[in-house]
């Protein structure tokens, strides 16, 4: 397993500047979107590179849940601009935006399709240098300054797909809770939701000693490998700050130790599913947010519909867990009982069901949408959004439980009301 | 923080020649020491390289508790062998042997001392790139193949130092618990209490933000940065697993189980104290091992006296945790009952004591040596001992409770008996 270097610190991203005169940076990208370009985040950033006199251009056009094309922009625009290194000041959108240019500016003569998760794309192996990218994450959600991974929505075929690689894991993430203030409540939910779900699926994913077929050159093993006495470490650890801190950090913005917390927590998951993987929640949630219909949610500073990535994750959370607890009850159980449930009197065959009542009870007590059914799905969808989670493989086989197209339907199913 | 990349498994070492393969080695320097070179370990190793048709030239001349004069001879080998790969099978004398090696055969016109830390050397930055260096380690202690360190006993000087610099940390380390199982018993155990002071030390360390002065460029920061949110995970689990599995190691060379674990946690320590860095007891173990008399402890097949890396780290415990305490006494007690104390009714202010209660017993019931007395000091030695020791400031400075020479005289003398 590996992990990025990550600095932590209120405060610490003034020293960005610095750490780009170290790198010897001369033409820098700054990646954000249009909402954080006017926030402090990106104003913190901005001040440090005025500081240290570091010459760069902005790119503010990242998409918020982006697809091919606008990847394909940030792409044009890193091209053109010839950088020798790369800032991410944002969620999992602008840091995998970010990737995905860095990745394709440093290559410039593949396809956009080489990279791109088999089957959908080729799944190439990156074998061009890239350079140097800092990720200053600023939700409490996707971990991604910690992972190899950049996710995007293939529009044409209506699902999400990305691009997985070590090759894309940032050189530093810059973790420094004050950006967490700025969120809205239903922003630090949703990628709370995230975390929660990272914690939760790679604590629960097939152990990397199961997984078959074991490609016998390690070269060849997949970023995901399985949950691990490692990634354990980071998932549990990550899950525990979830059920201290999240719902603390969702009601109050002036909570600096919640958010801060979940901050951290963000990180850790990261670590922890970025080796192991993550199953169904993940590999259900990409057709959840690739159909959307007309959904906005609250608080999102956004012109299109879109479902956010931590909604379209754990809205399936209760069905998936009570459908996985048959291969490791005593993990289910563990789960639950680290996020509040009494387990002293539970048995161990209902533990699928224990946590999927957990996490019923933590959503509502939460305001989360009430199932598929409440962001626009009805049974009618379900054809398509089994249809759409069949390509996610890559995660799907990380399931400790195989499933068959009717489980899938199943799920989807009993996720369309949660409470 | 940063993490080198670790492999985990039974028997995952028969990988070694496919690794060496990707990385494209022609000449590969395999280093170990005279006892390992008839051991399983170094067997697997060996016909997987034959397997795999590598070329490789092997040394087995590593120092158990290297010099500078061991270290020099192992970088003259390195030096004529011209090599393009690294692979260090054995425990910390031979890892940190080989990172030595790799170093100065890297850069073969800087003087020994450039590396070195200060004051001793002058603790130069690491500028050239060195050869990969994967590291199987054999003992279940130092870690040494998640860390950026490699520590020598410097004759002139009668003073153990080292060089520290993330550039010579491993590229891989392979960690397959098969190779624990030929440790015989004392070597079960003073590795094992090497992994226990990793894991109370870096957990006890200065906090990194209390830690002065703070260099402004981050690139200048020391890798020992203090106790952090990140290595405090590492290091409690570290503790948890050294107390539930550590006698259990010990005592049965069959309980696969319990040495595997122990295996594990000395990478997961390792990743801890290499980013928060360890404190008294290793400061004061360097002159302890220095100035070494005629002490030659059992199972270990060597000609030359010395005293164990892990029984001179662990003999200083209780009277250093009685002495820190007093800063952090929460965590004291925290470590204290994860090692199996009863603190439900303890006061905070007895945190010290209790720790300190609890590893003297710990270790009676290890059946280790009453205190510095038995291995063949007495109070005339304590000057020497202090001496040796204030150079050793890159650790003794992360102790939370800064320290006098009369303070370390006193816990020299507190440390002659343990029981
Ligand atoms: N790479 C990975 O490992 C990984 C993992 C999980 C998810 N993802 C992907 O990441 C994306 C989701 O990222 P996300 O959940 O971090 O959110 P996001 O980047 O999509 O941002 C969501 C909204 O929050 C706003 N925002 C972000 N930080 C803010 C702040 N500090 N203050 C105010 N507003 C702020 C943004 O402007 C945006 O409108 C999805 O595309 C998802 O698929 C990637
Ligand atoms: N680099 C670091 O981060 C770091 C940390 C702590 C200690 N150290 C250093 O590491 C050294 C100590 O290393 P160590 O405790 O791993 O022991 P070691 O390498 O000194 O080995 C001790 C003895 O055990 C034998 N041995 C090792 N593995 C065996 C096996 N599987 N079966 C049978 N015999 C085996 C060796 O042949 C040797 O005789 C010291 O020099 C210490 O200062 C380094
Ligand atoms: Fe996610
Ligand atoms: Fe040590």
């Amino acid at each position: 397993m590996a992990v990025s270097n990550i600095r932590y610190g209120e405060g610490v991203t003034k020293e960005i500047g610095m750490d780009l005169q170290n790198l010897g940076a001369r033409r820098v990208c700054l990646m954000t979107d249009k909402n954080l370009s006017q926030l402090p985040p990106v104003n913190a950033v901005l001040n440090s590179l005025a500081k240290y006199g570091i010459n760069f251009q902005m790119y503010d056009n990242v998409r918020v849940e982006p697809t091919d094309q606008s990847f394909l922009d940030a792409i044009r625009f890193a091209k053109k601009g010839e950088f020798d290194a790369y800032v991410a000041v944002g969620g999992g959108s602008v840091i995998d935006t970010c990737k995905a240019a860095n990745l394709y500016a440093s290559s410039p003569t593949s396809d956009f399709l080489d990279y791109v998760n088999a089957p959908i794309g080729k799944g190439k192996p990156v074998t061009v240098p890239l350079k140097p990218l800092i990720a200053v994450p600023t939700t409490a959600g996707t971990g991604s300054e910690t992972t190899g991974v950049a996710i995007f929505d293939f529009k044409e075929l209506k699902v999400k797909t990305g691009i997985a690689s070590r090759a894309i894991k940032p050189t530093l993430g810059i973790i420094d809770p004050l950006h967490t203030l700025s969120m809205p409540e239903r922003i630090v939910a949703n990628s709370g939701f995230d975390v929660l779900c990272h914690a939760l699926e790679s604590y629960t994913a097939l152990p990397y000693n199961m997984r078959s077929p074991c490609p016998s050159n390690p070269i060849n093993r997949p970023a995901y490998q399985g949950s691990n006495p490692i990634s354990d470490v980071w998932a549990l650890h990550a899950l525990r700050i979830v059920a201290k801190y999240l719902k603390r950090a969702i009601r109050n913005p002036e909570d600096h130790e919640a958010r801060a917390n979940m901050h951290l927590a963000s990180a850790f998951a990261g670590i922890g599913f970025g080796n192991a993987g993550v199953h169904l929640c993940h590999g259900m949630s990409y057709p959840i947010s690739g159909l959307v219909k007309t959904y906005k949610p609250k608080d999102y500073n956004v012109d299109h519909s879109l479902v956010p990535h931590g909604l379209s994750v754990v809205l399936t959370s209760p069905a998936v867990f009570a459908f996985t607890a048959q291969i490791h009850p005593e993990r289910h159980l563990e789960a639950a009982e680290i996020l509040g449930a009494d387990i002293r009197t539970a048995r161990i065959k209902d533990a699928g069901f224990i946590l999927a009542e957990t996490l019923r009870k933590f959503l509502f007590d939460l305001n989360v949408d009430d199932g598929l059914a409440a962001i626009g799905y009805s049974k009618a969808d379900i054809p398509a959004l089994v249809k759409g989670t069949l390509p996610q493989e890559r995660v799907t086989k990380l399931s400790p439980r195989p499933q068959t197209e009717e489980d899938l339907s199943a799920l989807f199913e009993a996720s369309m009301k949660l409470y």
